[in-house]
């Protein structure tokens, strides 16, 4: 496990007892040495006589950095705010990072949020409205604008003398960024370049024109993509004049990814993965709807095997091999399915060439579907005795196969192109899909080839 | 998109150009303007005898740069690493960030690595060594040796100094970690720090003290969890003694995080999700094994079916049930599942309180088997006019859901605790175990009252 060489059990329970016994500047002592996610993880079990201590011991820019550390969880943060006096809460979050701050501003309601927009410095409270209308998920809505910014025509001694000044409030330091008067961006320094070059040097010589950024709009799955290709610690976010407007850190970068990766899976699996509950209750509403709509579109493939029921009256062996079809078909669909989110996630150069792409899924499914429908052909003959019927069951395995193969992959690429969330949604369809068409191309051939097996 | 200042399709074409037309200078020149990324990028295009030329015109420390950007391909490194005389090849190794180097020494043969190793310089190749004997995703597989690490018995101006000379080779400058005189850990001291503090100032007054490491063996999911909540860029790595022996970037954490959330949802597809193909051979090779192993696990339900075929031959409508009861069971599971392998994977405070959890899924099961089979209820009752029937389907799927979702808690948490990773192989116990379970109790249930349904 991680070595913690603090916040062991004794200090918490200090720092609980200064809180107790009203006893702030001991409080202030123990509390503030931690950090500031330690600091958020035992705020979060406090009770609210407590935290109202907390609200008076501590300063409105120390809780602001507190609340900093609680970034996955900007719903809590608005309802510690909501216990504060206006004025104390407008401090608060006027001491966290914008980007921070504006996430959680996103859940308050609107008289609270305009109350804490009048109170606020003009110039926060003008960035922070305006940060508040970028669109979730694009590059403006997780930047920060606490970056470094100077002028190319100066030395990096002066430079330098800038960025301590920065040093107190920037979210990094380390990438600052170079602007022309017209605030365009023209070029990056590392803190690293400096330190290796001479303290004399202009700045405009010694910084890297070949600055990538990324535009307001762009989605955050593709910053992420940069960032990582690139290692980057920051990248610039830029508007259509390629003004300077944000930068992006890669600790926002990496909730991203984890976000990301989490919504694939949710979709996969029809439930909200982002927030677990231990309420069985919240548990089962979340996933009641998803597993009520697959029961009722399921429900048109009972409908179909139904119309079938005569047939099955006839040849009720039939009925036995239903399920192991459908079944194979829905485990190559959801193959083929992840394969096919998991491209669009993160390889975004394979989207132009989706006719080579359906083609090999094409090819895949029948490899899949020739391989399968032939085990289950040499399984059936030799355990019923009967190689038709094993023959109707690999057929119609294999054609299932295929078609489930190629609506995975077909599916997502469609919805991603008219812009739904190909994880999200894609799931439902294809499985009814593919029990639709492997049920009928089943009792199809079977009807061919009934007197084979009537009576078995 | 996200904007390139560079690269642009002339500018590969240029490149391409002198390498082809041997002009070694002008290749040069364009070449090692391009960031590292993009270098690997060009350089992946190029056919063996470019590659060849490549090898003739840089450095091989040059190339060993660009080989640092394919940190996420080891396997391909490689195949270039064999194309190169062995002393080049030793050389371009020496070049690369040592955590990479053993990422990619790891798929040497073993006579090739032998001979690289006897060629490094005997520093760097007792530190390959040593790096390549940690167990795979420990926090010392993915730790890198370049590091800075200082006498805390110094003041913040000749620190620097010694910052400045390993700004050169060291792989993060931003964090600076104080050892003291039997090289155990004591302290950290981020660039900021320094530049916020008087030059004059002693570094053990400055640094924090209480600085947060890892141990070499941590599993590499906790390091990625610390590194997220605490926001670091960087993490140290110590032994058993407390000695410093490395440290771990924010850049390698991005890549484990992905890396992590890949394998849960490869899990739960049966398809490896890390290296996709567009050879469609490949592909279904790689996904027949999972598919021909679910099939086999389903011959027992089958198998079960098959035993209740003299039920059916009596009361076809059962056959045209079985697909939803089975189909929903299944959905039930996978999310229970999906919900375990993110708890697992994320929240290790949880694991402790096991019964708990079971208890909880249970009742949510419950509640979402009440529901469940209450609409089907009421939809087969109405349909087929037959409530008997429909109160058989959906009894019987009620006890499957509770089954499904037990399973899919229960199962991941047990394979957790006997070491087996949950997220690979808990899909098909949890799908043939609950196809299994429902089969049971929707045929003994329907046996019960058949009188109902017979002829229907």
């Amino acid at each position: 496990m991680v070595e913690m060489t603090q916040t062991n059990h004794d200090n918490i329970q200090k720092i609980i007892n200064a809180l107790d016994s009203q006893k702030a500047r001991l409080f202030r002592e123990e509390y503030l040495e931690l950090h500031i996610y330690e600091q958020a993880q035992i705020f979060r079990d406090l009770n609210e006589q407590q935290r109202a201590r907390v609200y008076r011991y501590l300063k409105p820019e120390e809780v602001g950095d507190m609340f900093d550390a609680m970034d996955q969880d900007p719903e809590e943060v608005i309802h510690y705010l909501e216990e504060m006096t206006m004025a104390y809460a407008a401090a608060v979050i006027n001491g966290m990072y914008t980007d921070n701050a504006v996430d959680v501003l996103a859940y308050a309601k609107k008289e609270d949020l305009l109350g804490y927009l009048r109170l606020l410095p003009a110039k926060t409270a003008a960035e922070i409205k305006r940060m508040l209308h970028y669109e979730d998920k694009t590059a403006g809505s997780i930047m920060s604008t606490e970056y470094v910014a100077i002028n190319g025509n100066q030395t990096l001694a002066s430079a330098m003398e800038a960025i301590k000044v920065a040093a107190k409030t920037a979210e990094t330091i380390y990438y600052v960024y170079v602007i022309d008067e017209s605030e365009k961006l023209v070029g990056v320094v590392t803190l690293r370049d400096m330190l290796r070059n001479d303290d004399q040097a202009m700045v405009k010589d010694v910084m890297n024109m070949q600055v990538m950024a990324v535009k307001v709009d762009d989605d955050q799955k593709d910053v992420a993509q940069t960032i990582r290709d690139y290692n980057f610690l920051a990248i610039p976010v830029t508007d259509y004049n390629h003004k300077l407007i944000g930068i992006i850190n890669v600790d926002d970068i990496i909730d991203v990814i984890d976000e990301e990766s989490v919504e694939d899976y949710s979709g996969l699996a029809g439930v909200d993965l982002e927030q677990t509950t231990e309420n069985p209750w919240q548990a089962a509403f979340k996933r009641l709807p998803w597993l009520v709509t697959l029961l009722i579109l399921g429900m048109s493939t009972t409908t179909l095997i139904s119309h079938y029921e005569e047939l099955v009256s006839q040849a009720s062996i039939l009925a036995v091999f239903i399920s192991s079809i459908t079944g194979t078909a829905g485990n190559a669909g959801t193959q083929s399915l992840a394969t096919a989110v998991r491209r669009l996630a993160f390889k975004d150069e394979d989207k132009k060439n989706i006719w080579q792409l359906l083609l090999t899924e094409l090819i895949t499914g029948i490899i899949l579907g020739i391989i399968t429908g032939f085990v289950i052909f040499v399984i059936v003959g030799f355990w019923k005795h009967n190689f038709v019927l094993g023959f109707v069951i690999g057929f119609a395995m294999m054609c299932a196969i295929v078609v489930a193969n190629l609506a995975g992959a077909f599916i997502p690429m469609f919805m991603d192109k008219i812009g739904v969330d190909p994880a999200v949604a894609s799931g439902p369809f294809i499985s009814t899909l593919s029990d639709l068409t492997s049920v009928l191309i089943y009792f199809s051939i079977a009807r061919i080839f009934l007197s084979f097996f009537v009576g078995q």
